[in-house]
C-alpha cells in the first residue's frame, strides 16, 4: 500500500458511485481518511454498517470540513445546492470534483459557490450498472474504465494531476476533454440510448397489458438488454436529460430522422438497403471490441457461455 | 443417455442455430443421426471439421432424404426456396420444422411446397448471440430459453409432440403461440429493439467522423449494448424486417410517437414527467427478473463483476 494521495476525502453522496468510490479507495489506500454524508438517514445507516467510509457524517458541510479532495457523487440536479452548503467549510487548497454525466451544466451550478484558493476539476467516471444506492457499490467498478476530467482552461495543474492520480489509483484511466464535447460525446454514446431504452420498455409495457405478460415472459435478447439500461436511477437520468437538454434533443433528432429512413426502407421492402447497413452497423462492433471497451465473448444475458463439444 | 427422439435429423443450414442444435443433440443422444448442409462450401468444411453433425451432404434434398425430422436453419427469406428444393425427398410421416424469427410469412412460403403425409410445425428457439457462423455454435445455447411453436390449427399432434420433446432434450422450454401472434410479441422484444439499436449506432458512427473515434472510445453502457445488438447477422435480419414487415412498422410507429412525448418532456423541462417515466420502467425491469429471463446481477460489460469489501 502506497503513501495516500489524499489525507482526507469527503464522499458527498454515498450510492452506487461514492460507494464504489470508498470501496475502490480503501482497496488502493488512496485516501488516508474517507468521510462521506448522505442525504438519507437510511443510507447513512447502511454506509455506517457496510464500512466503506472511515466516518460518515451527519451534514455536508462536516463531510467537507478539512478536506483535501470532495467528491460531489449525488445526481447532478443536486449539485449546486450541495456546493453552496459545503461552500464556506472548504479549506484553502482544496480539490472539489464530481461524477455527474453531464459536465457543462454542473460547473455552472457549482463554479460560482467555489472559493478563491479552491480548485474546481469536474470529472465523470464511465462506468456504472443498473443498481443504486449504497449497497450496490464495488470496488472494482472502475477497473479500466475511462474517468473524463474536465478541468477549466486555465485551472490549476497541480490539482489536475493530483485527481488524475487518485483515478488511476481506483483503477481508472484518465483523460481530459473540454466540457461542451464531453456533454455532446456522452450525449451520444449514453444519453440518447438510455432515452430510447426507456421509450421502448414504455411501448412494450402498453402492449404487455394486451398480451398477458407475453412480452416480458419472452423477453428476447435486444429486448431484455434494454430493459437492463433502463433499469437505471430515475432521478439520476431525470437530471441527465435536463442539465444535457440541448445535445441530447440535437441526438435524438438525428436518431428520429435516420429512423424514419430505415421505416422507409422496411416499408418499400428495400432489401440491399438493409442489407448494407446492417453490415455497416456490425463493423462498428468490431471497433469498440478492438477499443477494448468491450470483450468478443457473447453474453446475452447468458454469463459465462461456454462451450461443450 | 437415452433412446433418440428422432432416427435422421437434418438441419439445413449450420449458422449459429444450426450448429448449436447438432452441438446440443450431441448432448442429449436426441437424435440417432444428424445429417447437415450449408449453400457454402466453406461452411460445410467446417463444419465436416468441427464434428456436430455426423455427415454433411452436398445438397439441401441429400440432407433431407430419408430424414425423420428436417429443420430449416437458414435466414426466414431463404426458407421457401428450400422446401421447394427438398419437397420431393421428404419421406411420409416426417416433421419439418425451422428456426426463424418470423413465423407467418415462414408458413406461407413453406406450407405451399409440404406433401400431403408431411407434417409442418414451424418453431422458434429464443436464443442467440450476436455472433454467427458454424464455429459460434455451442451446446448451452437453449438451456432454460422459450422455444415457441407455431402448428397448424388443425396439425398433427404427435408431431407437435415429438418436436416439443426434441427440444427439451436440448434443454429448452417450449411453448406454444399462434403465428401472427407470435410475430407481434417478437415485433416488440426483439425485432424493433434490434431496428433501433441499428439506427442508433448508425447515427452514433456519423458523428463519429467528426469527434475522432471518441464515440468508440469512450462507449458507455447504453451505447455498447447497443452495439452488441447490432452486430447480430445482417441477412438474418434483413429477412426478419421484410418478413414482419407490419408488425415492425406498427410497432415502430407506437415507439415514435412515444419518442416524441419524451422530447418535448425534455425539450419543456418536465421533471416529474421524467422521473414518473423512469421509474416505471424500472419496475418492468424487476418484472423480466421475477419472470426468469434474466438475473438480476450487473453486467453492463463487465462479466463476473465481483464485490472485493
Amino acid at each position: 500500500m502506497s503513501e495516500p494521495h489524499f489525507q482526507r476525502v469527503a464522499l458527498i453522496g454515498l450510492g452506487l458511485i461514492g460507494s464504489s468510490i470508498g470501496w475502490a479507495a480503501k482497496r488502493s489506500g488512496a485516501a488516508g481518511e474517507i468521510v462521506g454524508y448522505a442525504r438519507s438517514a437510511e443510507t447513512r445507516e447502511t454506509a455506517r454498517r457496510l464500512g466503506f467510509c472511515d466516518t460518515v457524517t451527519e451534514s455536508a458541510a462536516a463531510a467537507a470540513n478539512g478536506a483535501d479532495l470532495v467528491i460531489l457523487c449525488v445526481p447532478v440536479g443536486a449539485c449546486g445546492a450541495v456546493a453552496a452548503e459545503i461552500a464556506s467549510y472548504l479549506k484553502p487548497g482544496a480539490i472539489v470534483s464530481d461524477v455527474g454525466s453531464v459536465k457543462a451544466a454542473v460547473i455552472e451550478a457549482v463554479a460560482p459557490h467555489i472559493p478563491s484558493g479552491v480548485h474546481l476539476v469536474p470529472g465523470h467516471p464511465i462506468a456504472g450498472t443498473e443498481h443504486s444506492g449504497p449497497e450496490s457499490g464495488f470496488a472494482e467498478l472502475f477497473d479500466d474504465r475511462w474517468c473524463i476530467l474536465t478541468p477549466p482552461e486555465h485551472g490549476d495543474e497541480a490539482a489536475t494531476h493530483a485527481l488524475t492520480a487518485f483515478w488511476e489509483s481506483l483503477g481508472a484511466k484518465v483523460t481530459q476533454m473540454d466540457a461542451p464535447h464531453h456533454d455532446l460525446v456522452l450525449a451520444v454514446t449514453s444519453h440518447v440510448p438510455h432515452a430510447i431504452a426507456y421509450t421502448m420498455v414504455g411501448v412494450a409495457d402498453d402492449l404487455a397489458r394486451v398480451t398477458d405478460r407475453e412480452v416480458i415472459a419472452f423477453s428476447a435478447a435486444g429486448f431484455r438488454d434494454f430493459t437492463r439500461i433502463a433499469a437505471s436511477d430515475p432521478v439520476m437520468w431525470r437530471d441527465v436529460f435536463l442539465a444535457n437538454r440541448e445535445a441530447t434533443l440535437d441526438i435524438l433528432g438525428r436518431f428520429q430522422e435516420e429512423l424514419f429512413v430505415l421505416r422507409r426502407a422496411i416499408r418499400t421492402g428495400d432489401a440491399q438497403y438493409l442489407q448494407d447497413y446492417f453490415t455497416h452497423t456490425r463493423a462498428i462492433r468490431r471497433g469498440i471490441i478492438d477499443a477494448g471497451q468491450d470483450t468478443p465473448a457473447p453474453d446475452f444475458g447468458r454469463r459465462n457461455a461456454g462451450t461443450t463439444r
